[in-house]
Formats: structure tokens, sequence, C-alpha cells
């Protein structure tokens, strides 16, 4: 049987390279179908109801951050969504454009979290450009070679895909740009040495997040990431998403943390244990 | 002599309404110049190079969550950034148009945030519409009348000043959507209830940042709001922005814990201890 896994679209987009990474890795004799959608919420979505096994979402960069979209959806989507890896990508932007110079692109194309990561790349080289924020890194990819006017920002992978020539690369504002994906389904995934879990306080309650995280820090579990996502309900009430070390075994501290914290929380969801695979080379 | 205010530009934006609203309040008798910047770090590099005395910058959203450029630019920026007032703004988007009707409009212009915090509505109303991240709400709005296949998200205080049409408002997903702006400068603060610091630790200490929030814990001194950036050194490394709650007076426990926490912490930023105006209407 093929396992569906779902990836942010068009083909080409550095979540697919990830997906690759991952089932090279991780599936080595099944055979797999990649799946792209126009939305990371797609994506997630497509793992709740059932239509794909697998989804890779990205999940933080190491100059944007967080991914607010992957963060938000994960939390409000009622299925139990389960980590099975986190997988850490080298991101090397590339300008693809069939201008013969920069000085004719009038405008690039990308994903956000892409446009960003070049802006200072972007104000130096190409500030008469106008910036759109497209749905993903290669969205525009397929209307390039129709208009010299035209750039968009995609790894040299895409552009290869796309069979459009990169006129400049690496163009990401710090070399070491990496992106970290997680590969979600809904089976509980494996041991793994680190846990992702997100909750909700009641009504804000005063030094509710510090009580929170004491039930960790008074098991010496240390917290690895801590992200606050606005909840949506007033300015100033928030959801948190933590990443909790363990040694990889069944961790009864964190177990008993976590007992604690359902006690004291609104809500939380655990998103499961996992490792990480940290790829040396983009695909 | 005039007071400069510093703030997003063209003139129209959320960030300007801020401005005004903070100089009614704050600066009755003092005779002001608004300066409009192309960027937020344009605003903030202003008052550290002297340029202006304040500037008024966006912090966070209630939907969108924190604004990242804010954050990133007042952790890197040498000059001893000072928060004076922080101001809570209602926001209300509006669709602004030439157009008759939705369906003639191929391109929606807007900053990345007013986008998002309209993106069901966009999804629903404008499937057609190609979305343009553009340095701010109003960048665009020059260009509108020209053209009725483009409209832009900005407020009705915004379509007035440029004398354009509002074709729908307000469509922002949810109607509580509020935004907080910092009221910046150099001089030290008044006294205030709410105390705001960055830090970064050594290396990543394992159970850094418990060590780091429990200065204030042991205390009782209550977080408001922990926000992680990456420090862009390396994934999994961040900078943390934490809002601390006093009483509002010079508070003896917070020094405490900011002594301990200056000993311990790489690099400790503080911007000082300020109050907040929630304002009712936006201008």
């Amino acid at each position: 049987m093929t396992l569906k896994i779902a990836h942010l679209g068009p083909t080409g987009t550095y979540t697919e390279a990830a997906a690759l990474a991952y089932a090279r890795a991780e599936l080595v004799d099944i055979e797999i179908s990649l799946q792209p959608y126009p939305t990371i919420a797609g994506t997630i979505a497509a793992v709740a109801s059932g239509e794909v096994t697998l989804a890779i979402v990205p999940v933080e960069n190491s100059i944007e951050g967080g991914v607010t979209m992957t963060a938000d959806t994960i939390w409000q989507i009622a299925a139990p969504i389960q980590i099975q890896q986190a997988i850490v990508l080298p991101i090397h932007h590339a300008l693809i454009s069939v201008a013969t110079s920069l000085s004719e692109i009038k405008t690039v194309y990308s994903h956000p979290q892409a446009l960003s990561q070049c802006q200072d790349w972007l104000q130096q080289h190409l500030p008469q450009a106008v910036r759109v924020a497209d749905s993903s890194t290669t969205a525009a990819l397929t209307t390039l070679a129709a208009n010299p006017q035209t750039a968009a920002i995609s790894s040299v992978r895409a552009a290869n895909l796309y069979n459009l020539p990169v006129l400049i690369q690496p163009i990401n504002d710090r070399p070491d740009n990496q992106t970290k994906f997680w590969a979600i389904g809904l089976q509980p995934a494996l041991l793994g040495n680190c846990t992702s879990i997100a909750f909700s306080l009641r009504s804000n309650a005063p030094g509710g997040l510090m009580t929170a995280l004491g039930f960790f820090a008074d098991r010496s579990l240390n917290l690895s990431r801590i992200e606050s996502r606005p909840s949506k309900r007033s300015l100033g009430d928030y959801l948190f998403f933590i990443d909790i070390e363990t040694d990889g075994n069944n961790c009864p501290a964190l177990k008993s943390a976590l007992a604690d914290l359902d006690a004291y929380a609104e809500t939380v969801k655990n998103f499961g244990s996992y490792y990480t695979n940290t790829i040396a080379i983009s695909s």
C-alpha cells in the first residue's frame, strides 16, 4: 500500500525536500506518494481527515523564528496530532528569473518567510522590486518564464524542477539558515528525546506560566524551546508551545510533570516524543 | 521646540493613529511633528540617532502575535531604548478600492500583519485576488485611484486621508482585533506597572531559561508576557522578551531579580517601566 505524505506545494518547496529526506531515511522499503497542498493548514487538515498518513510541516526557522500557521493550526485542530520526527534542513535561497540582469526585475515572489530571510539582500540588490507574498516559495514558478520582469526566491532544486535559470545564489542574509520541520501523523510516535506540548491557562492566572513551567523545572526537565502565541481571545492571553528534553526513554519524571500540568492548565495538547534528524546538505 | 515623533509611514497607518492618540493623551501642551519612515526599523534607528525624540512601534497584535521586526530591531540596536508607554489600539480593517464590485479586484495590498488578520475574509470573498505584502497598510494608497482592479486593506481613517472609497468594513476575521504599540525614546521613562526586558543566555545552558525566570518567580513577580525570538546564531538558540508586572512603585523585588539576571544571563536589555493606555475607539 502506498503511504501518502502531504506537503506545502506546488512541487519544489523546501517542505517537499524535507518530505523526501524523511522518506529516504525512515521509509526505505515503503512506497510513498507525495501530495502537494496549497496551504500548511491544508496539509494538517489532510492528516486529521485521514486523506494522508503523514504531513511534513515547517515549525521554525533559525532567522525568522516560529511558523505561526503551523502552531496555530495544530492547536486549533481537533484531531490528536502526533509528531513522528523533527527534520532540520539547511536553507539556501536562490533568485530565479529569466531576466538577464537584476535591473530588469520589477516583482519578486516568494513565501513571506523566504522574503524575510533575504530582506537585506533584496534591499541592497533589488530596491526597486515589489515583494509579493505568495502561498509558497514555488507558487510563482510556472509563470516566471513568460515574464523577465519577475523573479522568485526558491531553491536551486526548484529551479531545476521547473527548468528555470538561477540568476544568483545563495541570497539568504545569513549563510547558516536552517528550518526545522515536523513529520506529523495520527499514530503515537516511537520514543524520542524531545516531547512537544502546547497548553492554555485558566483565565490567564497571575503567575500561571511560572507555575506551569515549575512542574518541569522541579523535576529537572529542561525546556529547549518555549514559544507563546496569542490565544486570540484577548490581547495578553497566550498559548504556550514548549519542547521538553528527556533521555529518550519512557520518562517517569515527564509523565508526572504532565499529570500535574493536566490538572492545572485549561487545555493541554501532547504532540508526543520524537527524535531529530539533521540533514547535512539540502536536496 | 517641536517634539518629533517617528512612525511607520506613509501617513494614515495604524502606527500614526497610535502616535496621535499618545500625543493627545500625554503631550497636551507640546507642539509635535509626526515623521513618517518607510520601515519600523527606520523609526527605531531615528530614535537611536537623535533624529527624533520618540518613535511609536507596533509590538503585538491580539490575533497575529508579536511584531518580529520591532523585537529584533530593539534587541540589535546599540542605543539604550526606553519605553515611555504602551498604547493599545482597536484595529478595524477596511477594504479600500475604487472598484464597484469585489469581482473586479485582482490584487490586494497591505502590510503582512493586516493581510493575515483578514485571511479568512480574503479567502471567502476575494479568492481570485493576489495578496501583495507591502511595507505598510498605506503604502499602496496613492496608486489605488488609478486602478479599479486593485484594493488595499487599511483603516477608514486612511481612506478618508487619501480621499478613497471604503468598499466594505470591517473585514478583520475577529472583531476584537487589537494592537499594542510602544512609545519609545532614549530617556528613562517614568515609573510604571510593567517592565519589559530582553535577555540572551550563555551557550543556551540546560535549564537556563527556567533559572532566569526563577529569579522573578522566587520574588512573586508575575510575567504577563514571554516571547522567544531566534538569536540568529543557530537553530534552537533564543532570546527572550518578558514583561514583568509590578505595583507601579520603585519595586525592590524587581531590582533584586534584575541584579540576579544581570549576573546570570549573557546580555540583558532593560527597556524600562511604563503604564498602558488602552484606547477605546480608533481615530
